[in-house]
């Protein structure tokens, strides 16, 4: 399998670390990205400047290759179908990208398997949403394309009908949790399956973002043993081939929902590369070329905060405070090849390690103070 | 300095494992290698192909870029002194270089000072060599150009001179040694040092090449305080800048002498991408770009095998056994975009880990047995 010709529908920050992983077994890698200037641009083996939605596209990128994965879920399905019956091996597999693609099928998929999930009413449009008063507060969630925080709005009060959606979405209950919570699940052809330990996951109170993480998530081990559980029934459910990332609400009551899922590396795996036995993006290498999975044994407690671009910045993009970080014992700043940065752009993220979990804590805010992605020209 | 026009000299598999590193960091790396299918080709963001040794080559170059690093000793270092002289940066400097690119300078070297090595002869040709049978046995070595056991001869009694090098070289008094030892140095411009763990290396009996290696050395910490020692004075010395690596010999009486060195990543530091908080390559990095030096912090025991083209076979290479090696926990090959095997080339390497070090062993002799480069013409 290490022989075969690969390729990946997207260039961004989750196929630049692919491609990071890759360089160890001579995978010689071709990636497809509408964007000129995308991450992989100047890293890829191979790097193909074209649409990801558009059916010839993709099909014509995947034509000449043996196995094709994502790093995005929003590609062109049709096309992979098509290669798929070629004999192409798409993993994950177009029919669990069609599902994950559009929240509605995804969360009527988690009822149809028995899948814990915040109870939800399928709308079509903001009217169909209005009429749902009682079900408040909840999230009003888009169908399709929602990504990084855009497509979900919160929905406290009738006042807020306004920011619904007038498109098809569903409204999700808003559930009150303790924790949101993280397993990746890595799932080969053979039907092997591997999870990651339980990460912990903090918002941005504004922006929907993940600000920072802690792995491992600081539960009891029942409720550990739950989300660990959850995530691997999950993705046998998808049958996917591949990772799955498995977000989950920790309740006030102690119950574990599944939140949503991405279907490739995730955010809150970053971490993994510097942290673990095998990194989120071999792990992935491993289940979809169908070869033995990795340990995902962690050599201690660490962390992750994103760098996103600063507010009132736009433009090229200046580092400051990177030789502070890099003169912090076991900070490991990762960079995203993004020359221009914007407000809340994912620039880069920093993995930090320690074995105390306070001194962990610690420097994760000596962290965020001390790094900033701005711009030459401010705005 | 993050923003700095970098090069590297070199575009073998260290340069490979350079780049791997760099992407962390968005630095867009020139390589300059004279093979067109070099194993950075593929990876590297910018490839030059020219002549290391042709002094416009090499000048040329190097004056669009900052900052000039080399991953191989055999260069044109006039044509690096002349870009010195421009204000270019050139680490590890032209005249570390120099001197270690010499044998004959490097032995000279340690002794005005003061560092321990081993005794030895300047000799001129064969027939001056042929002169000093009472200083056998003895190793015969090139003054110039000996790479990866080439260039090196033992010389057992005086049946053996006519394997001596016809041209400058030294003889060097054949010392009875218990271990060979390691320690990679790195330095920066302001003067910071921060060494790597001791390893221990085990030869190949018949090549002359690191066979496999394990980290932590098993000494005596006497034994590695003086290990450490020696390898920190030897890189205040030549005030490199970059990283150098020290091979050591333990003597049968417990003393350190050096053997040689070496002003780049070495082969006795691949380990530490998986085994260490830092890798050599990303130290190097800190170290060129005057950083601060990263923690060298071991996860745990460590192992490194060198990955050979298998006797008998040359032409495209086939991996045999990558399967069963990375379905054993902790067994990590890393192959170095080489298409061609041929015999005794270095064409990969294998870190393995494990905390119990009896484990770490047996799954060195199980990685032996099970990987072969061969291809699928045999000769």
């Amino acid at each position: 399998m290490l022989s075969s010709r690969i390729g990946i529908l997207g260039g961004g920050q989750l196929g630049l670390m692919l491609l990071q992983a890759a360089i160890d077994w001579n995978l010689e890698i071709h990636v497809l990205d509408p964007d000129a200037e995308a991450p992989c641009k100047k890293i890829a083996p191979h790097f193909h400047h074209g649409s990801l939605q558009d059916y010839d596209t993709v099909y014509n990128f995947g034509k000449e290759l043996d196995v094709i994965t994502i790093e995005i879920e929003k590609v062109n399905v049709d096309a992979l179908e098509a290669l798929e019956k070629e004999g192409k091996k798409i993993y994950p597999q177009p029919a669990v990208i069609r599902k994950i693609q559009d929240k509605r099928i995804q969360k009527q998929f988690y009822i149809e398997n028995d899948l814990p999930t915040a109870e939800f009413i399928l709308t079509e449009n903001r009217n169909d949403t209005a009429r749902h008063a009682s079900f408040l507060p909840a999230f009003h969630k888009l169908g399709k394309d929602g990504y990084d925080g855009r497509g979900v709005q919160r929905i406290a009060s009738e006042n807020d009908f306004d920011k619904a959606f007038d498109q098809p979405g569903l409204l999700e209950k808003a559930v009150p949790f303790q924790k949101e919570l993280a397993v990746i699940v890595a799932r080969n052809p053979s039907g092997e399956v591997v999870t990651f330990p339980t990460v912990e996951m903090v918002f941005h109170p504004e922006h929907n973002l993940v600000e920072y993480l802690f792995a491992p998530a600081e539960i009891d081990p029942e409720i550990d043993r739950k989300a660990q559980e959850t995530a691997r029934q999950t993705a046998e459910a998808f049958q996917i081939v591949g990772l799955l990332a498995v977000e989950l609400f920790l309740t006030a009551e102690g119950e574990i929902l599944i939140n949503e899922v991405a279907p490739r590396p995730h955010n809150s795996g970053h971490h993994t590369i510097r942290a673990n036995a095998t990194s989120q993006y071999e792990q992935h290498w491993r289940a979809i070329l169908n070869l033995p999975l990795g340990s995902t044994h962690a050599y201690g407690p660490s962390a992750m905060v994103n760098l996103l671009g600063e507010e009132g910045f736009q433009g090229s993009a200046v580092y400051e405070g990177m030789e502070t970080l890099l003169a912090t014992e076991q900070v490991f700043p990762f960079l995203y090849w993004k020359f221009v940065t914007k407000p809340f752009r994912k620039m880069g993220h920093i993995t930090i390690m320690d074995t105390d979990i306070r001194a962990l804590k610690e420097k994760v805010e000596f962290v965020k103070r001390n790094i900033k992605v701005i711009s030459k020209e401010s705005h």
